[in-house]
């Protein structure tokens, strides 16, 4: 029996921008299977009825970047020096906390987090990763998942020269887990992976055909962590070293210039923006309005909760449009539906998911939220995307698919 | 009878920022009779007993600047340069729309938006006022409620040569409300307003012993509209005007340097920084972290509807938090408990009211909220005032006093 979802602003996000005032969406079995007006989608009968009240039906939001089971770490230290804040909090909290079960039992809490805040998608990187992974299927979430590359001793990689075979090792054995979580091989950084490291995941990545993520060009002083550069960027190096192309995720891109822009561009890579995380870490502000006009596929992410410290994409909506706004001294920059853009189609894009998820079109996946607009903050609504980007708390989101699947009901999980 | 607030962490901000793990408030009438430990406030029973479910009791938070009535234009024209957006939008929308029943209207529709924020005191200036203020204090949120002057016809004031004197006459008035109302003139800026105006407004402030409220250095081009200028900064203009005392408050204070902010502190001025409207209307970046450090009174401030678009200073903390870390390149500055002063104690203490408002100690007012921590984003707590600035939504308020009465309970207003 289908579901029908009634009675709502549709806004689609499709490349028209589709948005139907008196909209409903049609989901059979895990895929959209109509949408439009009442009418359109009307017919034969529903055996799950949804109503909107009113509010707004859309996809569900993609957090392009993140680390599930630092949840853990949620406020242990904040307001620090970036060293003081990893050498003496995280990285020793992390050799004495991150485990099996703690992976587990983290990721299944954000992935709850993230579902009550709408967010459908996530894509995260970690170390036990198929112990995260196999929580994030058992909480309902889609997700890339990705299993940490470091050249260090790390969580379950006690043998850095082991990075390599864990990650195609966990690749193999998540593949099994779902249709809903896609495997990936996460390469911390080029600071903390060599280049040899670097093109060896990206092969291994390749030859399983599943996403490339990184973090690229967080810090100014980057570049002086990396030995092999010779002046060179550090987008030029990982060129360089042959790992750019439409399967690799460029996190973070904050210290990046035209020629970089220009090089990503060509590549086709995806970007992932880290507002907020950039900002408590006094990381710097990535030049993300040059690089959507260079045409490059860049979503939103939350980054873990270590370093932000939610997963809340409303929020991080927010403050990318007004951080961009002030930086640039242009109330125009990142307008309210190019943000909505970055956190659904265009994130989804740059984890190369998007014709599947992402906006609301027939033959997508089932991935929609219900946003309720009846409190007092979302009232007037002269305009559907400044609400929902200037307005709307995660909170407000009242309903939650993924696959077809109702996991949040009347803004309480299932 | 007693109100009792038990089994919370009592986070009071008072001068020892006192936090109580298994804290509880008692109430006397408007007042705040005891603090401290559950045992400490035990003792005769209590008419209302509020089990705060392990969540956070705190003051109430102060939103040092808005412009309530504007709610009715939020989401009505964003992301557009500021002339279009004033000129084009919303001085036409103010002149056909702004009358006393809709100041009366949507007024209580944004104190009903901050109060389930937990906002139980807001700092307002507009037009109409008196209509303002009597919503205010039929919803029960305690204010300080300005009449607007401007050396324009404006909503209610038709011939501004009477803009002095219908500020007079509203503050008359507007004193016999209620001891939560307190009447103030708003002068609009130092660019709409003369010299001549600014000084008999701030007289018959004086006069009249009121807050005095201006927006000062919003914006970059302001020198350039104010003709008497001469070569001083805006500050310096004002202090030779005379209109500058611990009973003026100056809101943004945007484009103020060293000299300015001296001149500030030592006058004993309060500032108000809103840090959303300032991103969303690209007007530029308060040099907060060093107002704080030469002294100054500085509170937070959501602005009016039309340019944020909410009433949520969790919000606003968070922002500031994180913008000043980032324009610094030092994630130590603005830290959670100086974030949280700005939204309690020192936005009372920039309008005037910290020896009543603004934190939990006996003989305040009892302006009370409880926040939730049951939600997976805001566990774990490793600490509390991190959970509150980088966590907690506004949502999670689910309870509200303002002067001893309940206002809003589990999440609802009463």
């Amino acid at each position: 029996m289908d579901i029908l979802i009634y009675n709502g602003v549709l806004v689609t996000m499709d490349d028209d921008l589709t948005v139907v005032e008196d909209g409903a969406v049609r989901i059979r079995d895990n895929e959209i299977l109509s949408c439009g007006t009442m009418d359109d989608v009307a017919g034969t009968e529903a055996g799950i009825l949804i109503d909107a009240r009113g509010g707004i039906i859309m996809p569900g939001l993609v957090n392009g970047h993140t680390h599930t089971p630092m949840s853990m770490f949620r406020g242990l230290a904040d307001d620090l020096p970036l060293d003081k804040w990893l050498n003496e909090h995280i990285f020793p909290a992390e050799a004495s906390q991150v485990n099996p079960g703690s992976v587990s039992k983290w990721t299944a809490h954000s992935c709850r987090e993230m579902l009550l805040a709408g967010i459908t998608t996530c894509c995260d990187g970690y170390f036990h990763e198929i112990h995260a992974a196999r929580a994030m299927v058992d909480t309902g979430i889609r997700a890339v998942a990705g299993q940490g590359v470091i050249d260090f001793p790390a969580p379950g990689v006690g043998d850095p020269g082991q990075n390599i075979a864990s990650a195609v090792a966990y690749v193999n054995e998540a593949k099994k887990l779902s249709s809903r979580l896609m495997p990936s091989i996460f390469c911390h950084s080029p600071y903390t992976c060599s280049g040899k490291t670097l093109k060896a995941a990206k092969e291994a990545a390749r030859d399983a055909g599943v996403l490339f993520q990184v973090h690229v060009s967080e810090s100014r002083g980057e570049p002086e962590m990396i030995p092999g550069l010779n002046g060179r960027s550090v987008v030029a190096y990982l060129d360089d070293l042959g790992i750019l192309d439409a399967s690799t995720l460029l996190v973070h891109c904050v210290w990046v210039d035209e020629a970089d822009m220009k090089i990503i561009g060509k590549r086709g890579c995806g970007v992932i923006h880290c507002p907020e995380s950039n900002m408590k870490l006094a990381s710097g502000i990535a030049p993300v309005p040059e690089m959507l006009a260079a045409g490059i596929a860049a979503g939103l992410g939350t980054d873990g909760c270590a370093s932000n410290n939610d997963h809340d994409l409303f929020a991080e909506m927010d403050t990318a449009a007004k951080l961009h706004k002030v930086v640039a001294m242009d109330p125009c920059v990142m307008d309210a539906v190019t943000c909505l853009k970055m956190a659904t189609i265009d994130g989804a894009r740059a984890i190369g998911l998007d014709r599947r998820i992402g906006s609301i079109s027939p033959g997508k996946l089932a991935d929609i939220i219900v946003v309720d607009t009846g409190k007092p903050h979302m009232i007037p609504m002269h305009n559907v995307y400044s609400g929902l980007v200037y307005a709307a708390k995660s909170s407000d989101v009242s309903w939650v698919l993924v696959d077809g699947i109702v996991r949040v009901k009347a803004g309480e999980l299932v």
